[in-house]
């Protein structure tokens, strides 16, 4: 079983590595496998698999990454996550189920600070079985991640992970 | 004794509660004969009793939200609560006294996000004796949380718990 | 070894006694050869030690305090801080070497509130070796903590403690 202390330390672990700009550490907390969507409440709520971004696997994470890159996003802004503590919604000897919600600012370069998104991650944490030699060692990976965000209104800048 | 863990955990589920509309779960966190107040730092200080909102049984909860449900305020927007780590201030056999900061973001229907509210729980937790039958499962339950606000100025929307 | 649940109840603690006014209680969670500073990301980056705040003893940060009463500056406003999980990033017998993430709100006497500040604290933690006799009893204390703001535009307010 994993125990809560872990999905913070690992969730905050994985905030930091998109708000330090190590993005490149943020797909080794995933499974190779893994699901990563965004989306929004009311599409969730309907069941749309459509969201905001999709990847169904740790290389599209990669992809995803090299493509911010050179599109250098983060010469023009910065983000902050705040996460709160997990609410564990299920748990086996396989799997725990988690939601946890977000709070993440916009930094611009001229000082303005925002509210950016808010919402709650659905997560399924897997035990990491010793796979992810370069990545983050709390034991667990996530195997699904859906950041699920309070507004409706996408913002065509949404190009950095949640 | 209450474990500082415990106190995350039972925060988490709470505000989940109000956060995923699921408000008919929301007052399971409170003793049959909780207080509930929200009110602002200056009335607390001056320990003016009387708040913006009051109630003192969790029927008078269980009400509260009958009557949101009457106005559909979920129409119109959301809410998404951060809370930071508990500070204990006061411990013993019979309860425990916390200090909880918040940050609730409001994302209206068109999807502009802003600080709805800030401020801090002052809380009194004491066993649940496993009478909420149907509440949350945490070994604890609420007889008092007084949400103080940090803005003196009273939202007339304030409608929904905090 | 500190642990992260001992690192959440101190940063709590310490949240808390610069948004509850009682500043006095603030140097309290610093070593007495502590170093505080304030800076900003871009200067964190390039080792600019020069920051917005700095000081290197307990006792500087004690006639900061004084100082900030003799101007009266909660008059005018409000802060509250929201924290997230510290990420440890090393740690041996003698410390532990920790960044945590900050959201700072400004609650204006008008109650206009607003995002003040977003950053990380870049922490140094040692055992406190039983010396804080008045101060928290958390078995640990600061030598070092480095706030990174997340803009580099300065203001000009920011005289109170992050």
């Amino acid at each position: 079983m994993i125990d809560l202390m872990t999905l913070c330390a690992f969730n905050a672990a994985y905030a930091f590595s998109i708000d330090s700009d190590s993005l490149e550490t943020w797909p080794q907390f995933f499974t190779e496998d893994a699901l990563y969507r965004i989306t929004h409440i009311e599409n969730e709520n309907e069941n749309l698999a459509a969201g905001i971004v999709y990847a169904d696997s740790r290389n599209m994470l990669i992809d995803r990454i090299a493509a911010l890159r050179l599109a250098n996003i983060y010469e023009r802004q910065r983000y902050r996550h705040i996460l709160g503590i997990p609410a564990i919604v299920e748990q086996n000897s396989e799997a725990t189920y988690a939601h946890t919600p977000f709070m993440v600012a916009r930094i611009m370069a001229t000082g303005q600070t925002d509210i950016f998104a808010t919402g709650f991650y659905k997560d399924k944490f897997v035990g990491s079985h010793g796979a992810a030699v370069n990545g983050p060692s709390f034991g667990i990976l996530l195997q699904e991640r859906i950041a699920v965000c309070d507004s409706t209104v996408t913002d065509t800048l949404l190009a950095l992970p949640l």
